[in-house]
Parts: structure tokens; C-alpha cells; sequence
């Protein structure tokens, strides 16, 4: 068979997987990923360098599936690469099978990088992994395969932006136009010419193509290998692209075929067939782990816990996986103490927070250790791309600076109210609040090898130094940083509230009144058992925090004291922000909102009256 | 005075006045407000029309200050507009001062319509306020200053994109292009053409100019004002303009002068003055009321909820207030229902939430009544948007579909589940999640009067009818489904697990255990009386909810109980979803998950042995 008749056959063989596994599965994208089955088979059986046995390996191609509903042509390629059976494919959305509705990065489907399905998400993702294989010396290219639809959300644009900025010539983006949406037509239909316009002037080389002429997308291919700079290749397709009852026809998004339907439809398409695809491996060799030792900072006078995360960071840069990315606020975050001493591992994704999660993931893909950073109250920028970073097990480290209204005189818009609550949705993630320098270091420095999406929120103030160096902060701690045997009540704070709280301690031991400490510097997971001891020693916790009263500290502290049907054994009292805040000086923010030292008191002797 | 010497005197009144209000305060933006200053001169001397004494007036042009941190510009235009004093003007970023380091739409400060400071939020908001007036028959324009580095926001593109889609020719943006950002050069610097070919690419109107030569700034206004279509002005201009110290130089955003500094760059910019402009108020007629008696649809038999939230947004068509945004998804969420009766008020705005949400504040400032819906865990995708819509004070009604597992085959990507605890964070907001058709209708129906963000939760699967349409559902109510005085148990359960706890209740009853069951449909303000009740009657309540455990209706149970130090009075045992689901049937899920009947029963049975 000549290389046309094996592309189409194969296209063929695709779009009829396709029909094949959705049926089965009573529901499915048939239709999105038909229109794409010609552009997947001119990649796999000629373009893609990639070895099946080190799906991991940073010298492969990357393939990243943006518009995540095609998920039955994606799992139809790895039939035909030989890394699953036509017994697998036909367990599409089945419970318990690895080949979910939308692709997701299981162990046992090492060949998803990431989960999609969250549209506009895979070219950040795949841009992250662009600049992770420059910086592995990878010789492998990103190939992101994006939607029509989804080029309407605008973190596409945020990582064609990002992607000629820094030069990728590594990323090729093939636009699927096939021009009709899940309710009708798309924004911009077949306008072929809008879309190239577009492309262009973000700085990217675009190759416009009828999506179904397998010479041309050959050819396009081949110029986007060549290119320099990213590659964006339009090409023009139809819907359902074959099969007479569904091609380019309203109605048919999303939905599979019945048997009969099918049956027809794969009849018109040629039948059955199970040719397969030997992807080439690439030729790669590691560069030598050039990490050193990692010394951290030492604090023994009071700093912004920003700042020591910033010294942390450039302290993390003798090792080599540690990769940084800032919002064009390396300035605020203390970021840029990393840009100064590893610039070619600092990744500047200007105001685009999206992107910036995006890349990360990406980043990590390739074996990096991405630690991304903006104020915490612009991570909610980010927040479906940390969610879907969790559906895609990804590992990540994140900092939100700027926490709370004690960043004063800049007012509501700037302040992080929100961001302990999403962060303690995210599944799986651990959430952390430093109080100081040295508790700051030893957090940050655990980050880097933590599972999971990680969070520390950082405080804009200098605050004092409370710990020594060699003090230890494991994840899932506190420290009692007073304490007697009399004590009446437990204040519980983190971050900035652990000063007022300590304030408020020699305020009430004034009125004979001896109080508890704690500092609860990490949210998620929590310490209960030392919450625990603590209420059952003082039968009342003040839970203090600068953040909305809703979803933060508090109720993380009534969760862990409740759970499994606990009694709380005592009364729990959270003070935290419940009026919309406007600018000021941090203190007088502090006292306006009832966590100020002299607030917290006063609500101590009042519950003790 | 001729013209061009008034816009320059004025311009350099504004960059004084904001260099004098920055040193008052000892922080601020004074140079990234004076690099727009003579934009603004000629803005508001030639080209604005505004009614001082009724602000909120649709007939009204909008000046939207999208780079929010530019406040002492704005707060200077509001003195010369003579709406603010001098005195007022030396107030800002202190305590109490409604002049706020961003600007917010306070009540004391009317001549603000949207708060920004999140960056690349203007521009959506204002495509919802031209939106908004082409809605109300205005003859206003919206006029938007956006910076250069907040072009990095994909939002941005995504209001860009809308705007020539939608043909709105009252939309004129400016583009201060000053070089630089916070913390060094923008990604363009000062590559005009480049920002000229992507706006074209976008299908605007696109003037270039000096954005400090007065005459081409007039020009240009007059040309954006008869341009068919949006029309975007690139203005360069030099950050800092007309203060050697600080002109175009790095290391001054986001800094105040000193005392010494600010009388030296007053005198070099031809010292104090006090010119004032009068606004000529725009003539409008606001169209007749032709509002219609709402009736609201009638359920016997089951229904999904999210049909029955686009049927009542359908019947609420009848309020000619109502208007209502679609993401691409209005044949998933049912606000298709609405476009089919009243197409004029159905604003599509294809898959970018961001966009969506910030239109829908924009909306809200003409005086619609916005509902905007999409699948609840592509809200995720808007939170900056919302939280900044609550820092705005808007009233917007939110609707977020395919809660929790229950979606099934589609996986997790598709669904929400941190939906619960991101709306829950949102300061002010109100928390909708109902189970059937009759309890949709009159929540929605209340959404469309409620102050704040509103948001309900609907469900992909049909359920079953529970409640007759007479039945009423305050905000902040529950309904006891059923109770006997032997109850040894409460379940709670909000939307799908609702059912899932009737049934439960059943399966205890065979085992001689009697339940109540508690529907939570108001999970934001949530019903602590009958909480509280419950658990002094049974001891022992299992709220089950198809979200993350953390922060949903679980901790929002915990938090009322515990309410002002209050003790549980019993036992809390939360069911929800905590590992991360797969693709399969939602009642296999369900099970899987433990919120099934089943589990229910097997926890209450477990937990009374």
C-alpha cells in the first residue's frame, strides 16, 4: 500500500474505532473525533517520534489531545500503536476501565500525559511541555491537537502569546475547524482565514489545509517541522467526516450511533480493519544531573514570609528538576530571587495566570519540578486549571502571596480572601501557611517532592522570626507555641494571625486569663490531634485567620475536630473577614475585621463571661 | 484658552492632582496614571457624556478603568467632573476613604460602575455594559482604558473576540501602551503594529496614535466614534510622562514620590491647577416597561432540574429585565429554552467564561437582570470574575449544571465538585442546590430579585417529583421530608442525594430504624434552626453530598451547628465524594463513592451499632 492509500485507510480505521467504541459505550464523540481521524493518521504513521516502552521519557514527541471529548480517536491511535487491545477500546467510559470519556493520566494509561476536557487547556499544557523539552535537551516536539470551539477561550491565546515569545519552535498546533460547536455553529465557522490572521499575529508560522487531503497535512507537517518559531496549521474539516448520516449535520455533538447506525456507518466507511503503526523512538541521552546540595536560607530576624519564599526558591535552584514561573509579579512573589540566580529556569508567562498553571503542568510532564507563584487572590484566575491539574495527578507547587486584608492600602481587589478555600478543594492537595522565615524555608523546601498540587500562602508584611533553623515543620503539623496546664482557651491561628494571637495571649494573661498557642501552619491536612489535646485541655478554641469565614482555617479546624462523628468536646469560635473590606493600614484592616490582638481578646473574655 | 492647550492643561491637572493624592497616601500608582493623563484630558473634555447628578442612568457613555490600579487618574477625573472635592481627592487609600486603592462601586462613590484591579476584567465587563445599552435603546458608548501588560489576559481576547461578533460599534477600547510593567518591560514593549494586527485579527477598528499628542487623540475619537463596529485605539505613551525622574523609567510602578519628589515633578509640570469640565448630559428616554406577569412552570412528574432552571428561565422571559448568557452550552444547562422564547435578550457568547461572567456584571450596571450558566465545573474557569463581581457589589444570578459523579460516563473533568465550596467563599453570596422540577422554579424565580451572587446547582439526570408547585422555598429554608418522633437519625442531603437518602430512609425503616430526611436546598444561608432541631431530636445527622468533602454542604452543616461557639449537640458524619472518580454509570459512581442508598444505610447502621 502507498503512504496515501495507508494514511487514509488508517484515517478510516480511526473513524471507525471511533464509531465502534462509542457505540458500545451508549454515549460519546464520535463526530469530533471523525473530523479529526485524517490529521491523527499522517502524524502517527509518519511524524511521531515516540518509544511505547518509556511513555515517560523526555526525548518522545508529546501528543496532547486538547479537545479532550475526542478521547475515542485518541484511545483508536493507541490501538493502532499496539499499547491497547480492540478488547480495551470497547471498554470506553466503562466504570473501572482506564478509558474515561475524557482522557486522564492513570497508571495504567501511561500514554495520557494529561487530563483534558476542560476546553483551552491543552495548548498551555503542551506549551509547559515545550519549554520542559528545551530545557531536557529533549529532541522531541509537542503536538496539541485543539478544537474550533475551544480557541474561544482565551487561554489559548494566552499560550500562542507565550509560545512565539519564547521562541518554541518544538510546538506544533493543529486546529480541527470543523466548524460546528456542541449547540450549532462555532464563532467563526469555517472562516479559515480568520483563524490564520489570528494565528499570525500572535507570532506563530500558520499553514492553512483541507483537513482531509492527507498530502496536504503531509506537507503541512513537514513545514511546521521545519519552521521556526510555533507552528499553527489550520485545517479545514468536516464533522462526522465520512458517514453521510452525520457528516458536517447540527445535532449530532456528543452523541454516539445506535447499533443500526453504526453498522451502516461503518459499512460506508470500508469496514473493519486493524492496521497498525510502529512508532519510531527517538534518540535521546539524559544530561547529567547537574543538581548540588541545597542549602536553605537561615532566618534569626523577622522577614515577609513572601521574601524567604522567594530566598527559598533560589536556595531550591541548586537542584536541577526546580523550574519557576511567574505572572509578571516575580517582584511581589520574591519569584525573581530565583530568576537571579537560575534565569534559564525561571519561565516569565507575563499576566496570563491560566497559562502559568497550565505550563507548569506541562513542565511537569517532562520530569521538572515547576514551582508557579502569583498574588493568591489572581490564583483564582487558575482555578478549572488546578482543578483539572488534580483530575490529571499532576504534582505541582503553588504560591499565593498577598494573603488576606493585611496587605492594607491596596484594598479588596488585590487581597487573597478566597484562595484557603479553593485550595482545600482541590482533591488531593496539601495547603500551608507559614507564620515566619525558617518555617517558611522548611515548607517550601518540602514542596518540591510532595504529591499532588501543593499551596503555600504567603503573607506581604515582615512578620518576626518565631523558630530556629533547625526546628522541623512536617506536613500535617502545628506547633504549640504556648501552653501551661491552666490554660482557658486555644487560640488557633496561621500566617498573620499567629502574631495577633500571640498578642492577644499576653493581653489576657494581663487579665489572668491563660491562653494556648497554635500555630496551624499547615491547613490541609490539619494536625487534629493536637487540636484535639488542645480542646480537651482548654474546652474553647479561637480560630483566627485573615480570609472569608467561609470554607478556611475555621472550618477546616471544625472538620478535623467533628470527624467520623466526633463531638467537637468544647465550643469553637472562628473570627475571620465577614464584611467586604476597602483599603487602609494592615493593622487598622486587622482590627476593623475582629482579628486583631485586642479583638481576639475581647471575644475570648466575652465567651469566657 | 484654545482647545489643545485646555486637553494639556487638564492632562497635566490630572497627572498633579495624582501625584499629589499617591504622596498624601504614601503609596499608589502615581506614573501609570499619568502615562494616560492626556487620554483622559480629551476624554472628558470632548467626547463623554454623562449625567453627574443620575449616574446609573442607561442613557449614560461608561468609562471603564479595566487598569484599576490607575485610581488616582480616575480619582483626579472625578475632581475636575466636580464630584469630588480636593479634599476627598487627599483621602485616598486611607480608612473609611470610599477613594480605595481600586476602584469599587460603593455607595458613596456612585460615579464607579464596576470594580477592577484584577487585571484584564474591563474589557468583558464592558462588553456587557454596550451590550447592555444597545439592550436599553442608549445612545452611550462604553469607553474602556485597558493597560498594556493586562493584554496578556486571555479575557481579554475573549471580549474582543464578542465585541465584533456582536457587532458593537458603542464599544471603544484604549490601549495605554506605556512599555511597562510591574516589574520590567511588557511582553510588546512598545511593538504597536503588533497590538494593531491582533485587535484587526479580532475584527476591530484599529487607530495607532501618540497617546500624548492631544489633536491625534481627538482625531481618533472621532474616528472610533463613527467607526462600524468596536473600535481599538494603540496609544503610545511614556509611563511617568512629563517628570524626568520617573518618565519611561523601571523601578517606578507602583511607588509614590516622596514629599520632596512630588513638589519637584508638580513644578515640572507647570505646578497646581484647578480646571474643571462640565459634562453634557446624554438624551435618552428609557423604553416603556413591557414587563409581563411571570408564570411559573408546573411539575407533576419528574423532570432534571436543569430543565426545569431553563424552563423557568424561559417563564422569567416575561420580566423584560431578564437577560440571559450562554457558553456554548445552552443545550446542556437549558438556557436554550430561554433563547427560544426571547432571542433578543439571549446574549451567546461561545465557550470563555471568564468573558461571560464579566459581561454579566457589565449587564448588571444597565440594569438588567443577568442570569449566565455553564456546566458548574467550567464556573471554576470564572472565580476571579465572580469574587471581583462581589468586591463590585453586583447582583447576578449564576447557574452551574452537571453537579457532582452523578454526570457519570462523561468523568471527572465534567464535573463539578468544588462548585459548593468556591460559591460558599464568594463574599455575600446565596447557595441554591434544589432536587426537583417545583423547587427549581421558585428558586430560580427568587435569584432573579436576590442582592449578591446567586448561584444554583443543577443536576444532569431526571429526578423525581417531591414537591407540589404550591410549595414555598425561602432563601435560607429546608424542608423535613419526612420526621417522626422515634427518628434515630437525620440524613441531610441536598439535589441528587436528596433521593438517595429517601431511599435510604426506607432501607433503615425495614431495618427498625427510623430516619428523618432533610432536603438542604438552600446550602448558603443554610437552615440552622431545623439542623439544629434535628440533631437535638436523633443525635446523629449524615449529610451526603455529591462534592469533595471539603468545604460543601458537609462543612457548611458543621459550621451552622457550631455556630457562635455553639456545641454540635450530637454527631455529624459527612459522606462525600473523596477519591478521584472515573468514567461509569452515576449509580455506580454513587455507590462507588458512598453516597449511594446503600452506603448510606450501611454508615447509619454502622455508626448506631
Amino acid at each position: 500500500m502507498d503512504k496515501t492509500a495507508f494514511w487514509n485507510e488508517l484515517a478510516a480505521q480511526f473513524s471507525v474505532d471511533s464509531i465502534r467504541a462509542t457505540t458500545a459505550a451508549g454515549s460519546g464523540h464520535p463526530t469530533s473525533s471523525m473530523s479529526a481521524s485524517h490529521l491523527a493518521a499522517v502524524l502517527f504513521s509518519d511524524h511521531f517520534r515516540y518509544d511505547v516502552n518509556d511513555p515517560k521519557s523526555p526525548g518522545n514527541d508529546r501528543f496532547v489531545l486538547s479537545k479532550g471529548h475526542a478521547s475515542p480517536l485518541l484511545y483508536s491511535i493507541f490501538k493502532a500503536i499496539g499499547v491497547i487491545s480492540d478488547e480495551e477500546l470497547l471498554t470506553l467510559r466503562k466504570f473501572g476501565s482506564p478509558l474515561e470519556g475524557h482522557p486522564a493520566p492513570l497508571e495504567s494509561m501511561p500514554w495520557v500525559d494529561v487530563a483534558t476536557g476542560s476546553l483551552g487547556q491543552g495548548l498551555p499544557m503542551a506549551l509547559g511541555m515545550a519549554i520542559g523539552q528545551r530545557l531536557a535537551g529533549s529532541p522531541g516536539r509537542v503536538w496539541v491537537l485543539i478544537g474550533d470551539s475551544e480557541t474561544a477561550e482565551g487561554s489559548v491565546w494566552e499560550a500562542m502569546q507565550a509560545a512565539s515569545y519564547h521562541g518554541l519552535s518544538n510546538l506544533i498546533a493543529i486546529l480541527d475547524m470543523n466548524r460546528l460547536g456542541q449547540r450549532g455553529h462555532t464563532m467563526l465557522e469555517w472562516e479559515g482565514a480568520t483563524y490564520a490572521d489570528r494565528a499570525r499575529s500572535f507570532g506563530w508560522h500558520v499553514i492553512e489545509i483541507d483537513g482531509h487531503d492527507v498530502t496536504q497535512i503531509d506537507e503541512a507537517y513537514r513545514e511546521a517541522e521545519a519552521a521556526n518559531g510555533p507552528a499553527f496549521i489550520v485545517a479545514r474539516t468536516l464533522k462526522g467526516k465520512g458517514v453521510a448520516l452525520v457528516e458536517n449535520k447540527d445535532g449530532w455533538h456528543g452523541k454516539a450511533l445506535d447499533a443500526e447506525q453504526a453498522k451502516q456507518a461503518i459499512a460506508e466507511l470500508g469496514g473493519e480493519r486493524s492496521l497498525s503503526v510502529s512508532l519510531p523512538a527517538p534518540e535521546y541521552k539524559a544530561p547529567s544531573n547537574g543538581s548540588k546540595p541545597v542549602q536553605l536560607p537561615v532566618y534569626t530576624d523577622g522577614i515577609a514570609t513572601r521574601k524567604a519564599f522567594g530566598e527559598t526558591l533560589a536556595a531550591l535552584s541548586a537542584r536541577s528538576d526546580v523550574v519557576v514561573l511567574d505572572g509578571e509579579v516575580g517582584n511581589s512573589t520574591y519569584t525573581e530571587d530565583f530568576d537571579k540566580v537560575s534565569p534559564e529556569r525561571f519561565v516569565q508567562l507575563f499576566i496570563a495566570e491560566q497559562n502559568m498553571i497550565g505550563a507548569a503542568i506541562g513542565l511537569r510532564v517532562l520530569g521538572h519540578t515547576p514551582f508557579a507563584a502569583t498574588f493568591g487572590a489572581f490564583l483564582t484566575r487558575a482555578f478549572d486549571f488546578v482543578r483539572m491539574g488534580a483530575v490529571g495527578r499532576t504534582s505541582i507547587a503553588l504560591c499565593g502571596s498577598h494573603a488576606g486584608i493585611s496587605i492594607g492600602e491596596d484594598g479588596p481587589s488585590q487581597m487573597a480572601l478566597e484562595d484557603l478555600a479553593m485550595m482545600r478543594a482541590v482533591h488531593g492537595s496539601t495547603v500551608l501557611y507559614p507564620s515566619d522565615g525558617n518555617s517558611t524555608a522548611h515548607l517550601v523546601s518540602q514542596m518540591a517532592d510532595l504529591e499532588g498540587i501543593s499551596y503555600i500562602r504567603t503573607t506581604r508584611e515582615k512578620t518576626n522570626a518565631l523558630y530556629g533553623a533547625d526546628e522541623k515543620f512536617p506536613i500535617g503539623g502545628s506547633k504549640v507555641l504556648q501552653s501551661s496546664a491552666g490554660d482557658k482557651v486555644t487560640l488557633v491561628g496561621a500566617g498573620i494571625t499567629v502574631f495577633e494571637s500571640i498578642k492577644a495571649a499576653q493581653l489576657l494573661q494581663a487579665q489572668g486569663i491563660p491562653a494556648r498557642v497554635i500555630d496551624a501552619y499547615s491547613v490541609k491536612p490539619i494536625d487534629a490531634a493536637t487540636l484535639r489535646q488542645a480542646m480537651s485541655d482548654t474546652g474553647l478554641l479561637v480560630v483566627v485567620e485573615d480570609h472569608w469565614i467561609d470554607g478556611g482555617l475555621g472550618d477546616a479546624v471544625l472538620a478535623a475536630l467533628a470527624d467520623g462523628g466526633a463531638s467537637l468536646g468544647g465550643r469553637v469560635i472562628k473570627q475571620a473577614v465577614t464584611q467586604m473590606p476597602g483599603s487602609g493600614k494592615p493593622e487598622e484592616l486587622r482590627d476593623w475585621a475582629g482579628i486583631s490582638a485586642a479583638k481576639i481578646a475581647e471575644t475570648v473574655t466575652a465567651a469566657l463571661r
